[in-house]
């Protein structure tokens, strides 16, 4: 008999020279701790999988993967992209994490991407609009070109809620994945086991991507929920919120089991109910569902930062601007989108504890009344 | 529209009030940590919704619950029995915690549970039988009682397994529900906020129930399937160990999320495999499934002693006389009974995680193999 697992993979991953494609050439567009731990990934799997000429058709990858980072000077050292291309490491966001020496920092977003077909998005929410601007330009994208999202959030316009994988597909009219799992960037850069989840709009989709990414140490799960695996990570981080609230509170493991129960719940009823085709297996089955919201609740800087904000009293303002240097916190910008958009709708009352993080966090409400109603 | 949790809650729960029963009676068989916390609430409810006389019907709780305590000597004060009785407290099992005075420490099984009709089996695992076999003598118990098993574990022999639910009703011909959920018994004592899941093979044992255990800060949710509930709380232990050596190895929040996500699915497919008529909801969505796995793989015994036999090289055996003063770890006997039982059934390459948990304690086989084709 089988193994049970079976059943929640819609895709068997294939070997890669089982790839019926032209040569795959990657690019990772963004060079945060995130960012950097994928490329270095992608960039170890392109050298290993590299382009073979295999009964007449070309398979696997381009050597090189280029990734985007903005050029600046540090100072007595140069510009930033000699620095990471000539110590093959980037110190600030991934430091002590040793680079493969095909993986080459550009600072120009045209020549990143000029030739790719392979396109992974990995920047900072707010910087999506002007890449995507960028990209969109004729001539920049290769024919038949594929993009990945690993951007955390969501995308919020008065009673309308957009994936980045949408609005990424929408605009550059190419298919576009995502991709979330329990992905701590230092703990994935320093080979410790872990999964993670890709959603894919095409078989085609999850035979690359699997390609791309899948490693001993890094094992990808392809299945057929693009939105669930995006909504899951935006989510994941307001239930956070509300597990570092718990912390603050100095309750025990008990009541944080419960929060987290509750929350995945949640997500898994909010991402049903506004993206219809989306499957609740994601989150109960996935890594891009209890496994992801398991570490971000432990381990993350949203449950850090929320239980600081209770034991502080200071404001979730003055606690990024101490501890994150002003960067926004991913979960609070969550919550407050999705609190906005449920109001839009008329459905805060079905979604308790997302509404209790937002008044929470921005309206003075006692953490105590977490627990009520529930 | 209602709140997105109704399609998990198979039951509502009712008001007390409407219990269409005569007068209730509760009995509590055990006194360590759990079976104490269980008791303080049972005797909790039992004083607030006491025995009342609406439309010519009793319906409510007598006043007093007993708990059944094993006694002796306690040098110095006197009999066990008496020191509960007279301090209110449970010194060894649950030190610093105020008991209800309507709750009696009674030192004859026979008498704890006459006239009861509500009866709590919370005894450790190896005094069941003995138990049972008292229970099951003519006259002992009244007429139209009911029990729930709170009891950690399964039984196996050869290549049957059961539930110690499904035991104790055939044992005692009566209707035996099971109690699970993300229950550390200090914290559940301390009235922190949290979630329990009851098993139950009728709607009338979810009415009765959830009457002698829901509060506000103990949230019952009663589902139809006595099988998941009694079996998660077994495997969960299993999967516990599992964690433990993760931390023993010093791996991160990814490695552990990732063996806590692997085995959920390896405890619902198990459940589903031997017990056809559980759902896999149970795992997915309720308290006694993922949270309690959640909670026990970072704050149990667990954990904990698994985390000591990696780090120290000790045995199982070693650890539990100097950690556990001769107590046996619950995991290490969950995991042996069901490698036996998926041997003899020729299963367990359909089980690898719990499998190598079993090589890993009893084997000596290297705990970085965890990892290796899961």
């Amino acid at each position: 008999m089988a193994p049970y697992v079976t059943e929640f993979d819609l895709y068997e991953p294939q070997s890669t020279n089982d790839l019926q494609y032209p040569i795959q050439k990657i690019a990772i567009v963004g060079s945060g701790s995130w960012g950097t731990a994928l490329a270095r990934i992608a960039a170890l799997n392109a050298a290993e999988k590299k382009a073979s000429f295999i009964f007449q058709i070309f398979s696997g990858f381009d050597h090189e993967v280029r990734m985007w980072v903005r050029e600046r000077e540090i100072p007595g050292q140069g510009l930033l992209t000699e620095v990471i291309n000539s110590t093959h490491e980037n110190h600030r966001y991934l430091p002590d994490v040793s680079l493969p020496h095909n993986l080459v920092a550009v600072p120009d977003l045209v020549e990143v991407v000029k030739g790719a077909t392979l396109i992974v998005l990995v920047v900072p929410h707010q910087f999506l609009t002007p890449v995507l601007d960028e990209l969109s330009k004729p001539g920049v994208l290769a024919p038949g070109a594929r993009a990945i999202s690993a951007i955390k959030g969501v995308e919020v316009a008065g009673d309308e809620i957009y994936t980045f994988p949408w609005l990424i597909e929408k605009k550059l009219g190419i298919p576009c994945s995502a991709l979330g799992g329990a992905n701590i960037a230092m703990e994935v850069a320093q080979s410790e086991f872990c999964e993670t989840t890709i959603g894919v709009p095409s078989s085609d989709d999850a035979a690359l991507w699997h390609a791309v990414f899948d490693s001993p140490m890094f094992r990808v799960h392809p299945i057929e929920d693009v939105a669930g695996v995006s909504l899951s990570g935006a989510l994941k981080n307001v239930v956070a919120l509300a597990a570092g609230f718990v912390d603050g509170m100095g309750y025990g493991g008990n009541t944080k089991a419960a929060i987290l129960r509750i929350g995945l719940l949640e997500m898994a009823a909010f991402t049903k109910e506004f993206f219809p085709s989306s499957s609740s297996l994601t989150f109960s089955h996935h890594s891009a569902g209890v496994a992801d919201l398991i570490t971000t609740s432990f381990g993350g800087r949203n449950r850090k930062c929320a239980e600081a904000f209770i034991k502080s009293g200071k404001s979730f303002a003055q606690l990024e601007h101490e501890l994150l240097k002003g960067q926004k916190l991913q979960g609070v910008v969550t919550a407050e989108e999705i609190y906005k958009f449920l109001q839009a709708r008329g459905r805060t009352e079905g979604y308790p504890l997302f509404t209790k993080v937002y008044k929470i966090s921005f309206e003075g409400m006692d953490p105590k009344t977490l627990f009520d109603d529930l």
